[in-house]
């Protein structure tokens, strides 16, 4: 069976009981549950992790190099600063899609820059959380052509 | 019944026949078949256009005003050149969603700017053909909370 | 007689139906009126055009050379992109007073800069659909100490 | 009786005496005749300044809050370098409109700048010394439906 | 034999009659001419096309696929603007190259850089309208090479 | 009889030696033989140069001055760092045209910029050897209407 | 009572061991003993805390949510390259004042721009150990208008 | 005893009186009072002082040379455009420090420069009127360990 | 006789006494005996003024004309902020001459570029107080061979 | 006896075992056998660290103080984002050599500028591993002429 | 006896036969004579040097150190192009003047930037070839404080 | 035997004569003997070379294609501006090292970057004259792996 990890950034704990206006009102847990349903549909499993800490999430990708079909990542505010997670998505062999809940372009400038973006196969920006589900059928469907890792 | 616009913008007529290892093997008519198939199953409609013409698209934006739930876009080169869409889409009052089908942000710089994304409520990138399946989903799931247009 | 052209540029035919907080409430026909009122107040009269085209304000634009005694200008989101309509201007010999409705210096940045003010005599900014006849003024008072064309 | 002030700044005491060839002949004294002439016409009066000293400038913004209906102002060539100014005109509740006798959009590109812009409610440049009749026509029209200050 | 495309951009229509300071007193036409003569001489046959319209550049390089052995683009003014137009020449597999009459290092900063040249195989500016006569004798020479298409 | 400089600046001495993938198998001796046989079938003579040292490239076209009918010039990387020969091509009366053989806007970013084009007459770019006698008949043709230095 | 979060970032637990010419003699102890005895003078209580750690910084600053009159942050270098601390900040309800030692804007260009100011309430710079006194007399008069968190 | 001036910039004697929501409601005679209320308390004497002449600041900062233990300065706008003002601050030997009642960092992008901040010794910024108070607690407390001017 | 301005802007009245690293010694006062000195040996005379005020010097300038040979300027730290001086130096029908003490290409970079020299006919840069003597020089033999205004 | 410091940063851990064309077929473990091998038969000996984690390498430096000779840095992408980095190593007092293993002035441009370069003593690129040997023949070879920390 | 060498850069061979407008008509020969004749009036002697090349004027540099007073140097084009002149002046210990004939200010914009004035003591600008001369006194009034070379 | 090029550019011929607190005490001939011997141990042989003729570098790296295993390349001043040298570099087929004795990132910032890293296989800075025996060992040790040239 095929496993995705979905890796979210620093800040996204705290999603649904902060600034609403702009992530809304759905928490991470949410955001995981529904994840999991659709992953089961359509015939995967997910590993579903946030953290604060860069290393972590750099130590995640490293675990799934060789091990998962794809990565779904919401780096948060690493996605304008960090090139470490970027070189560590460039040692995985698999597909890469970025997310980001709000529309990044709508927001300060420092924002609209990504490191991942040129790693990235695939991405997707301010469609809320759904925007996971959508990189989750992205990963499913090319993952389908692919022979599993 | 919920109608939503796909427009497409110039050589996008040639999809599939020219620079495969960029845009895929899929045809634009390719496209269209998809998206009709998920739209009736979502139950919505679509109107699927292509033009080369600037002042097309832009009379075709106008057109749906008052008229369609969302509008799918893909500009084609004139995202990066064309303040006259967005003021168009800036007259629209329903869901946008930008799509591209190759990864913009690995390819020259000139292409990194879009002048629609700080008006779009999503944007997919790098997804492919199956993009305007992914946007086809947002808006319609966005449509079911909102009273049709 | 003189005649003095009024070319309107994309999306302004929906002058007054959108955004009114931006460009007020009066349309496009109601603009139309009022110049033909002051044209023939001041000796004038006016060829009043609109499109979404382009080509079609290249075409006019050619058209009024050895023609009118003047151009008034709004050329909605080209005056930002379009170096072929500064380049048709400068093929005609007469007065260019280029007119904005809306002050361009308060909004988005790629807003701030006129491909068509180096050509222009005068740049009438900010004055709403008054600063149609403000620069219907100025064409008229440049017209009378100058041979009509 | 509505008043308005119009306030020109640096080296415009010399208008008509130096570089005709930009400024025109007219000379300011010239220009304050017209302005009276117009503004009785239209059922105002017009306090007429000029000084080359940026503190008198601001003092006479300061002097015109809760009494004047609009600045008109020309700030010369503080236009592209006081902030101080800017800071004065927004504590100023009326109508500001700029003008500049000369199109600097045609000139060294130091001068395409206006710290003014921003704040005022309407931009009038290149229409010679006419521009300042054309302002006092826009600062009149708005305060017809405005009450007097 | 060898056809060629020969394409126009906007306001090359008026050659000869605007601006002869820049761009001399011959007209397209006789440009027309002078290829169609040294073309036969060459032994080609060449596609002489003028439009102001974008869409219409589109569509002719659209239709040069598969059929012309080279195009020779004086895209004028969208030369700087149109990324469209260089897509379309992105799908051409043939030789092409970019003329311009007047030597646009010598011009305005933003007639500098050229969206075309870096798909274009050679560059000939300022060379005046015998620059088009050069560009047919390096089409010609290198379809002399390749096999027609 | 007419007498046209052509000189070539430093590493063009290993013309056809290096590099074939960007500028062909031809030697610089190959290019000179053409030339020639242009120049003689024009009813014109050249004098063909080759060096690595700049002051020997300006001494060269000092040594012009007065004597040829126009300078042909490929400065190599000299192009884009020597401000000293575009001084002395500025003290050169007579026709001057700029060759590339490779098209330097395909390539790194530091060879888009010519100090020497905004000297030229013409420029001749990414036709390979053959630009050389392109350059060869714009000169000649010109000088058939001028006066011979 | 009111509770302040003290947090300093990388390398000030160095504080006074290392560039004393930059930093002062006085260590991170003796800041925080200064600080406790102004806080009980002010009627405030202070937790006062110090990592290299960009996440425990973060972690701390959400722990602060809901629980702190305010944030004083002297966040280093983190200062000029976290934008996941001012999404933590941004996160926080209360008062935030940002505190540098030295004068930043006498320092390397990199030290000039911080990311936090825009969310901070109040910044304090160039103060020496004593602008965290400042700070918590700021945060403290602030707070008595406001009822504790 | 120990004197401190304290030099207030261009449109600060509205104070109180505009844009409260920027700079709220206290005028800068309260300002006064309460900064020499708090210098009686830590035994200093103050000077306080407001233009919107750039000259007269200059001419006090003079003046203040060998007299004055430091020097609090608002400069209002001319924080951002007057060298001159840098360079007096320059010929005084005594602390500087700078202050700002907004928080510059928040407002447009031409108020995040000042042209003193490179002399000051210390900036106070966005603490409101207080902030005055805290410069003024700085200063003296720096005055204790060197010898009163 | 050939009158000459020689004019200085803010803070040179403390020249002498302040930065003499950067200075020198000599004070204003020693400047004008040696300038008052070398004209009467050259055969002409000088006024000698100093200002902190813009306005002022402004004033002179205006005052010079049709009555001055030249006018030698150290405008200061205005030289690099204003653009008033500039026009009234435009004003201005003989020779001009900008001095700086210091070599100002050696300090900050915001003392690299001047409004004044693109107007000044020569500039004299770090050669101390002699460099009023060289201009005043080179003032007069211009004026030699020009008629005395 | 001399000890020196060898720290790596993030994804050095993946050493030979990703993207071989850039790095090579060696492990970070063959790296430390080689150099400790060279630093016994230098008189020296090693302590060779890697870490993904900023804090950690933070931390080393610190610890390095008053204990090492020097330190050989490869921070991997924290050389181009971590300021923390560098205030770390300025608070050490020995030799500092920054080794990149690729030839980083060969890849994205955000690669091409170190934070740490301005700290370190020598800067050793794309030797490969070989780098990292000759870091340490420089640090044994200035510590020989240096007492030892 | 104190020398001075006055080095001239590329094309000053041809002062006063080339582009009088902007070089006037003296010869570079002419400009000898004068100062030859300067110099003998204050004692000193001159070595008189031009040369097209770049290496000839580093050498001279170099022969300078240790036997010359000063160095006088107008290097032409080299001044914004070579950093190894710039370098051999570095290890020059006497005076620098450095000279150009028209004000640099008033052409192209890389004329403004020269990398010999960070060096330089003194920099004479736009005086004709009279800025020789100037430049001599400046140096031999400094070489009277100062021993002889 | 392996041969080895080591070329020196510019003011090289004074190192360790002029500005030792930069470049050290030690001559080039010093270096050229550390190199001799250091080479000799390695079983290879150098040629050592200085020049301060941009030409005469790129003959030699002309005369070493096909000849030398590998340049060693410290071009001083020309590595900033000389894109002649670069061409010459990728004409030859062998290994490049390119070296700075000093650290150029703590310099000027027109230090910061080189024409010759792109092409360079490594680049060792900031490590002395011992710098070039570093380099020495990289070239012989890549040598070892690859046939003599």
């Amino acid at each position: 069976m095929k496993t995705i990890y979905i890796i979210n950034g620093p800040n996204l704990n705290l999603l649904g009981k902060r600034q609403p206006e702009i992530y809304g009102f759905e928490t991470l847990s949410d955001v995981e549950t529904q994840c999991v349903e659709l992953a089961t549909e359509l015939g995967g499993s997910i590993r579903f992790l946030q953290s604060n800490r860069e290393y972590e999430i750099i130590d995640w990708i490293h675990e799934a190099r060789g091990k998962a079909a794809g990565i779904i990542i919401n780096a948060g505010a690493f996605t304008h600063t960090s090139i470490a997670i970027l070189d560590a998505l460039n040692t995985f062999e698999g597909t890469v899609i970025e997310v980001h809940i709000s529309n990044i372009h709508k927001r300060e400038s420092f924002r609209h820059h990504s490191y991942i973006s040129v790693r990235a196969d695939g991405v997707i920006v301010g469609c809320g959380t759904e925007g996971y589900q959508l990189a989750l059928r992205r990963v499913m469907s090319l993952a389908k052509t692919v022979p599993t890792a």
